[in-house]
C-alpha cells in the first residue's frame, strides 16, 4: 500500500508517497503560514489532490514539531507553528473528499521510524536516535515498537537531567542533556573558549569573521576537520556528553544501536570516536552484553516524509 | 492455563501455582545453595513435582537475581548465586520428564510485570516499576509490554548517571542513580547525618543502640513515624531524589504510571510526597500532559512467584 | 589625619573627607563620562580641590569597580568604565598640585574594609565580606589585614567555582558561585518557576505586571515578606548556596563573621536564616570551632567612600 | 637565635635545632605511644634536653597533626593521637625546667611556612600549600604571613567543597575536594578502572599482584613511568582536580605560588602537566595577571621540623 508522508515545517511543507519499501515515489510542496493554522490543513489538502492524482493512496501520515497526544490525532503544543490542542488529524481529514486515514506523529518519531524501518536500524529490534541540531530530540524503538508514551510526550530525550544546578534550559529546569549534548551547547562552549582560552581560539574566531556572536557550529565543524586542536577537543567534550548520556539511556533501555542524526552528525567521527569512547566508559553491565552500536543516520532530509507514511500504514 | 512461578533467592526458593488472574493457588519451598547451582536445578524440579500432583500446569517461569539473556534462557550473570553464563532453562528442562516450558525472567521484571498485570499497574499501560531495597532495581512496561532490552538487560534503572562525579558505585562508575536513591543512601545520610548535625540526630542515635554503624532503615522509618525532623528531612531527600530521577525516566517514556516497591516503600507517604513533589518541579513538557501517578506496590512479597508465573504464558 | 575617600560610579563619583572614626565629615559629588577616562580623572581633582578647602586632607583614596594591580596604581580592567591598564594613580596626582598621597582599591575591597573597621566587622580580625547585588563580590580580611593577593586580584570570590558543568558565567567559566549567589541567579530562578511551577508564581508574575522579563529582585523580595511561599522558596535556595559556599570559604580562611552586603541583603532575615542554616550543615571540622556569625552590612553606601579614605591612610 | 622544632607523629617524634636560615644542625627522636599524651609531653622533654646541650635554645615550636586553637598552645582534635582540646603548650612547658617559649602549630602549616621561608616559596609573598597523601591538606601564606584563621583552623582545605553531592567525605559532607585531589582518590578511581575498562587495567592488576584491593598509589605512580596510558589517564584526571580546585583558590587569594608537596607529588611532571593546564583553563581573570607559578615542594620530610622551628621564633 502506497501512503502519503507529511513533513511539516515552518514556512513550507514537503510530502512524498511512500512505497512498502520506504521509496519516496512522487514529491510535492507547498508553502505554509505558521501563524495560520488553517492554511497548513489547506496545503495538506493539496498535496494530497496532487499525489493522488497519479497514485493510489491507503493512508497520511503527517510529521508536526510539537507534542502530539497518544490518539496520533491532535497537537498539544508546537513551539514554531500556531497550534494548541489542536485537532490536526479532524481539520484534515474534514477537507478531504476521500475517506483516507489521517495519522499525526511528532517529527522526531517520525524521522526515527524511518532510520529503524529503512535505514541505519533495519537490522535491530531495539534503537535509539538522537537527533542533535539546535537541540537535542529522538524517537525509541522498543521490541519493534515506536514508544510513544502514555500520553504521546515520550522520547524528550533532551531533557533527561545529566547535571544537578547545571546549564538553564530552556523548558525552565536546569541540567538538561540537551544544554550539553547539541549544536547550541557546541557553539556556547566555543565562546566561553574564545574568553578563556584565547590563544588556543585564533582558527574559530578567524572563521566567525572575528565576531565571536557570529560563531556557528559549522565553523567549528570546520576547524575540526582542518585539524584545528580547541575545535577537535570541543567536540570530544561534545561527543563525551553524547556517549554519557547515552549509557545513562542504555542503563535504561539495553539498545542494540544508537542512530546519531541531526546536522551535528556532519561531523562524523570527530564526534563519534569521542561518543563511543564515553559510552564504553561508562556503561553499567558492560561485562555482560556486547556494546552498542553507534551510527550515522542513513536516510537524510525525507526521514521524516518516510516515517509518518510509514506509521500511518500500521 | 495454570503456571508455577518460582522465585530464586540465595539460600531457598519458594514457588507457586498461579492462575490467569494472578491468585496462587498453592506454594511450595526448599532450600538451596547459593554456591551448587545444581542444587538449584533440582529444587525447582522438586517444586515442579509437587505441584503438579494437583494442579495441570501449562508453563514454570523462573525468576532470578541477575542478568537473563534476552532469550529468557541463560543468567548471564547473578550477584549472589553462582550463576556465570548458566543455561538455567535447559538444566531445568533437562531434570523434568514434562514437555513444560520453562522461561528464566529478571526478578525485578517479573515483580514488576505482576504489579502491571495484576497490581497498582493494572489499569495502565505505559508504567515505570522501580524496587527500592538496598539498591534500586526495576521494570518497565511500554505499551502494555515488557521491556527487555536487545540483550535482556534493560530496566537496571539504578545505574542511569545521576550526578557527574558523584558517590562511587560497584558497578565502578560515579553518580549512579541507585547511589542516591536507595536504603543504602538513606542510611549513609545518616550516618552523616550524626557526624554533621550530631545534635539533631540524638533520636536515630538512640534507636541505634548509640552505635552509628548499627544504624538500619528502618531505625529512621520509625524516627520519621514518630515525628522525628531530620529523620522527615532524610526522607524527604531521599524523595528528591527518587521524583527527579522519575521526571528523567519520564521525559525518556511518558509514564502514566510510577510504582514504588521494595523495603524503602514501607515509610509511605513519608516518602511519597516529597517524590511526587519533586517529581512536578522538575518534569518537562509538564503543562501538556497530566502528572503520572506515583503508588506504592500492591503484590507484597510474591510478585515474583506471580509475574514469572503469567510472563512464562506468554 | 583626615582622607579623602572617592567612589568611581559609571556615570558620576562621591567623594567625602573621612575622619580617623570612619566619619564622613562633607561631601562632593561630579558626573562623569564612563568613556572618558580623563574627565574622571578631574573630577577627582575637582573633589579634591573643592573638599581640601574646609579640610586638611593628607591622603585620598579612590575607589574604582575593576581589578587593581598589586602596587594600588594602576587600574588593570573594568567592566564599565573606559580603563585598560590605566594608571589612575599617576593621572591624579599629576592634575593635583599638592603632594598628598593617592591610593587606588577595588571598590567591593574598599567597601569590605568599611565593614571591617567601623561596621559590622569592628570586633573581629577574620572576616568575609561578600558584596550580593547582580553579581557576587567581596573581601577578605585575614588577620586583621585586606587580602589583596600577588597580583592585586583577589577576593573574586564569585568565581570560585560551586558547580562543575553549572551556569555559564561572563568570566568564560562554568559554574561561578556568582551564577547560583547573586541577584542575578534570584530572578533567573523565580522566572524558571514561572515556567515550571506557574500555578505557584501567580503573586511574583502579578509582581511583574504579567511580564517574566520585567520580573525584578524586589519584586521577589516584596512577595517574599507578604509571606508568597515561592518566593521564601526562592531565597531559601538564593540563603543554601550563600551558606553551602560560605562553608567552602571557611574550610579556607576560618572567618569569625560573614558580611552579607548589597541589594540582596534588602530581604534579611529571609535570606539570612537558610544561610545560616546551609552554613551550619556544611561546614567541616564544625564541632572544634565556633560558627562564624552572619551579619548584614551597616555602612551602606557610603561604605566605598569611608573604606577607600581609611585605606589610603594605611 | 636557634629554636627547637618537635615534629610529633603517631608512634614517634622527630626534633631538630634549626637555625635562622632553617638549616637542621642537629636531630633527636624518641618512641611514643599514641594512646598516651604524657608520654608525648615527655619525650618533647627528652628531646629539649638532649638537644639544648649543644645548643642555646630560644624556641620550642610543636607540630602537631590535629586542629591548634588560634592562641597556638590546646590541640583542638588530633585523629590519630588521643589529644581533645589538649593543652600541649602548658603540659610540655610545666615539664621544662627552663623559661624558653613553646608554641603548638598545625603540622601541615609548619611544613608550609617551612617551604615559603626556605624552599619553593621563598621568593614570593602570596603562596599556598598543598599537601596531597592521603588525603589533601594545607597551609596558605598571604602577604607573607602565615594564615591561621579565627579559631586556628583555617587551610582546611581539603574540605572546599567541589561538587554537590558528590562522594562522601569522612567529615561527614559530600563532594569535599579531598575526595577528588588525594591520594586515595587516584587509587578508588583507578579501583574502579579496573571494573569499567579492565582490558586497560592489566597492568595495573599486575603491579597490584591481581587483587585490586591491594593497589596503591605507587602502583600508579610506576604504571604512569612506564607509559601505562590508564595510569596516566588517572593522574591527568587527578591533576584536573587539582588544578581547577587550585583555580577556585587562586579567585579567592590570587597566589603567585601553588606548591605541591605529600606523596602525590612523587610523579612530578605526570601530575604537574595536567594540574597546570587545568588551572590555566578555569582560572578567573585570566587575562589580568599572571598565571600563578605551581612547584613540587622542595624541603623533603623535615619541613614540619624547620617549619615549626621558624614559626616558634615570630
Amino acid at each position: 500500500m502506497h501512503a502519503i508522508g507529511v513533513d511539516i515545517g515552518g514556512t513550507k511543507i514537503a510530502a512524498g508517497v511512500v512505497d512498502e519499501n520506504g521509496t519516496i515515489l512522487a514529491m510535492a510542496r507547498r508553502p505554509t503560514e505558521p501563524d495560520d493554522a488553517a492554511s497548513i490543513d489547506r496545503a495538506v489538502k493539496d498535496v494530497y489532490l496532487e499525489l493522488s492524482q497519479d497514485f493510489e493512496i491507503g493512508a497520511i501520515g503527517v510529521a508536526a514539531a510539537g507534542f502530539v497526544d497518544a490518539a496520533r490525532s491532535t497537537v498539544l503544543f508546537a513551539p514554531n507553528i500556531a497550534w494548541r490542542d489542536y485537532p490536526l488529524q479532524d481539520r484534515v481529514r474534514a477537507l478531504l473528499d476521500a475517506d483516507v486515514p489521517v495519522v499525526v506523529e511528532n517529527d522526531a518519531n517520525a524521522a526515527g521510524w524511518a532510520e529503524f524501518r529503512f535505514g541505519a536500524g533495519r537490522d535491530v529490534d531495539d534503537m535509539i536516535m538522537l537527533t542533535i541540531g539546535t537541540g537535542l530530540g529522538g524517537a525509541l524503538v522498543v521490541g519493534g515498537r515506536l514508544v510513544r508514551g502514555a500520553w504521546g510526550v515520550a522520547a524528550e530525550l533532551g531533557h533527561m537531567r545529566v547535571v544537578p544546578h547545571g546549564h538553564y534550559c530552556g523548558c525552565g529546569n536546569e541540567g538538561c542533556w540537551e544544554q550539553y549534548a547539541s549544536g547550541s551547547a557546541l557553539v556556547r562552549d566555543a565562546q566561553a573558549a574564545l574568553i578563556t582560552r584565547p590563544e588556543r581560539a585564533l582558527r574559530l574566531l578567524e572563521l566567525a569573521g572575528g565576531d565571536p556572536a557570529a560563531l556557528e557550529g559549522p565553523h567549528i565543524t570546520e576547524a575540526a576537520r582542518q585539524g584545528d586542536p580547541l575545535a577537535i577537543e570541543l567536540f570530544a567534550e561534545l561527543g563525551r556528553w553524547i556517549g554519557e548520556g547515552s549509557a545513562s539511556l542504555a542503563a535504561v533501555l539495553d539498545p542494540a544501536l544508537i542512530v546519531v542524526g541531526g546536522g551535528v552528525g556532519e561531523a562524523g567521527e570527530l564526534l563519534l570516536a569521542p561518543t563511543r569512547h564515553a559510552y564504553e566508559n561508562s556503561l553499567s553491565a558492560r561485562g555482560y552484553r556486547p556494546l552498542a552500536d553507534f551510527q550515522l543516520a542513513a536516510m537524510g532530509n525525507d526521514a521524516g516524509i518516510v516515517g509518518a507514511a510509514d506509521l500511518a500504514r500500521i
